[in-house]
């Protein structure tokens, strides 16, 4: 077991020995958790995520500007995964005692863009001091309750479920690939690593159209699969050949991109299952696979008929 | 202006340059923001709270147990100061590739106590790689919001109200010096330093008696007066042999006591204002000035009929 794996059953047994999912909430393990408003309220959805320098970001191929943007779009995707619609957030950052006035702005300048991009408000927050910036970011998001009872979650898969995904997988992976060699010419790929764009739109029409399993596409593909299959506890089967990927992508990796885009981090795309969907949001979404059987939690990866063997390196931070 | 100021005006400027505190919503710049709930709910209190390691803490003189308690009830602190009570907390920590299992346990067992102790729960949070330990709480709370229509802040003392405090003041920094000077005798110092418990059962009766001018206090006395000063646009004098000054205090630091009471931070003792308090309640808290004339936001210290000049010498991180 990886390192961060024991950690994360740490923090499930220590803190929620006894938890078990009830009607709306849902504890740690998904995206966002979903918990109960007070009384009167609906539920709310609440998560936190952090991006620290040199590790999520480094200065030279990031503007300010663009770690801000990120700090929020990255709990934005978790927010909209489960189907709520982002309201509030606060932001913690950590800075060391040279951080200029002026990166200082520019970062809360795309703090503030990303969060007004999606129609919600910075509540709150604080600044430490820190050697390494860190931004991390908590989120409050509410649900259209009258509309369905339910969130979206990775505990919903059924078989005989097709599974879609919207946008292209892997560029995000191309864009920080490319920056890496400082070859600045990829920037689709590029504007999709600086600047990720979560789907609000397609999450609400998912959630509305009774989609029930969801979530959003930060560790790759194939991590996120992996994360269904163990929470649904099923099988999945994905067609190789059907995935989305970018002429951008495959231009500039000709050799890599199925691989890119099954292992490919930070794309912030959605990821859910699905029964039937009405006509044109068929035409927004591309479905790669299909969910199998209960029981074996095995991902197959099919190419023209014959089993293809991805090369999996997964995309996380503790290795 | 020092440059965490400067920080906090840019973030007021570019995220909210509009803003006014309308009905229950509170903004940026208090304990913690005030926020609508969705359409049937109450309204939320919702903030958040990093520490780190070497700034905040070092692994030498805490526990992880107390950095993870500690964690929490600095985010407690916060949201019972408005007169709400916490309810969930998300936590984003950061940590070396070299953590150690068994700390890492210790360190999800001092944040679950804190939680447990105060009825909450950790709904969620994420892990990210970083070179020093930080862990970044946020926290979402709710009122018992039939009893009033509006949370306590700092923005409502009158002159004529008196002022008030709970606990002792100094304590935390008292039991910080002894801990550097590794005079370990001291233990009632030291656990309010390493341990702070906010007094939330205080805090429910000064909301439920209508108070609303209240902070807590954790970057000192003096800091926290001139917040309520600014942000009420009054005057205050205190009378410095009236503030609770507990015998530990005074018996390891007999030459400094009264400067300790003013400047220390981190008691996350309550400070309010009033005009009239049940006397039960009386004999909990400790009055120790009056808030006077509107408009000078003038800070005087008062000690036995003479004024008094405390070695103000903030507790802040930027300096």
């Amino acid at each position: 077991m990886d390192k961060e794996k024991e950690f994360v059953n740490i923090i499930k047994n220590i803190v929620d020995p006894n938890y078990e999912a009830v009607g709306w909430e849902i504890g740690i393990g998904d995206d966002a958790a979903i918990v109960k408003g007070d009384v009167e309220g609906g539920p709310l959805a609440i998560c936190s995520d952090a991006i620290v320098e040199d590790v999520h970001f480094n200065i030279d191929h990031y503007s300010f500007r663009n770690i801000g943007w990120k700090s929020i779009a990255i709990n934005v995707s978790d927010i909209i995964s489960m189907g709520a619609m982002p309201k509030y957030f606060t932001v913690s950052i950590g800075l060391n005692r040279e951080f200029r006035i002026e990166d200082f702005e520019e970062l809360i300048t795309g703090i503030k863009e990303c969060s007004d991009e999606f129609n919600a408000i910075i509540a709150g927050g604080d600044i430490v001091r820190s050697e390494k910036l860190f931004i991390s970011v908590s989120a409050v998001g509410f649900f259209d309750w009258k509309n369905r009872k339910r969130g979206m979650t990775r505990n919903d898969a059924l078989p005989g479920d097709k599974i879609g995904v919207s946008g292209f997988l892997g560029d995000s992976l191309g864009g920080f690939l490319s920056l890496q060699k400082n070859k600045n010419e990829d920037l689709q790929l590029i504007s999709k690593h600086l600047k990720p764009y979560p789907n609000l739109s397609l999450a609400r029409r998912l959630f509305s159209n009774n989609i029930n399993c969801c979530t959003d596409i930060s560790d790759g593909l194939n991590a996120e699969l992996i994360n269904i299959c163990e929470s649904s506890n099923v099988s999945i089967s994905i067609e190789v050949e059907n995935m989305p990927i970018s002429y951008e992508l495959k231009n500039a990796f000709p050799n890599n991109y199925f691989d890119m885009a099954i292992n490919g981090g930070e794309d912030f795309e959605l990821l859910f299952t699905f029964n039937d969907l009405p006509k044109d949001m068929l035409d927004q979404i591309t479905v790669i696979g299909e969910i199998k059987e209960i029981g074996s939690n095995q991902i197959t990866y099919n190419l023209r008929g014959n089993k293809y063997s991805p090369n999996l390196k997964q995309w996380r931070h503790f290795e």
